[in-house]
């Protein structure tokens, strides 16, 4: 069985947000990401696949389709195909995300 | 922005397992799952589509592809497209699913 832990996988670096890839198919992906006080990932788009952000622990400033919002623990944030968003932690701690994507990018028609 | 709190939406039945629709689109769909002790998701399958499976809370006793494992909090399990899969609540206290599929069933060929 095909199990995977958050908490031991996700990482952290002091340059620049860390993702880690769970799990991926043609159908979608699986990623978590460690973003240290001040990190980042820029504004960008996927023109053919829908995103959700589940924030495991942290708070998160977010930007989709140019609103901003702060969003915590246990909040799941959805970001349809095409609509630009970005994500920083502006707080202090961690943040940690669990991120999927589907369709997988690399797969589909473009994005 | 769409922003959907777990801890708030989710819920608990005496009866059955208690699904909440948080997000969906033709791409995928994201629920939440509350399972009451002993509750559980009978053994099935999606043709189409994968599904993963976010423990938020409590243990579950996933059965996928015939094997048997306990996962608890912070664990991802990934069921393929076509992988009979099932879950129950067998433990003391509440368990709490985020449940992610690609794509949504309803809009595939088949599932």
């Amino acid at each position: 069985m095909d199990v995977k832990n958050v908490t031991d996988l996700r990482k952290f670096s002091p340059e620049k947000l860390a993702k880690v890839s769970l799990f991926e198919s043609e159908k979608m992906f699986c990623d978590v990401y460690g973003l240290s006080e001040g990190q980042e990932q820029k504004a960008h788009a996927h023109a053919e696949a829908d995103k959700l952000y589940y924030v495991v622990e942290g708070v998160g400033i977010f930007k989709v389709g140019g609103e901003l919002r702060e969003v915590g623990a246990a909040n799941v944030v959805y970001v349809p195909a095409g609509v630009e968003h970005a994500v920083k932690n502006d707080g202090t701690g961690k943040l940690t995300l669990l991120v999927f994507m589907a369709p997988h990018p690399k797969h589909g028609p473009k994005s």
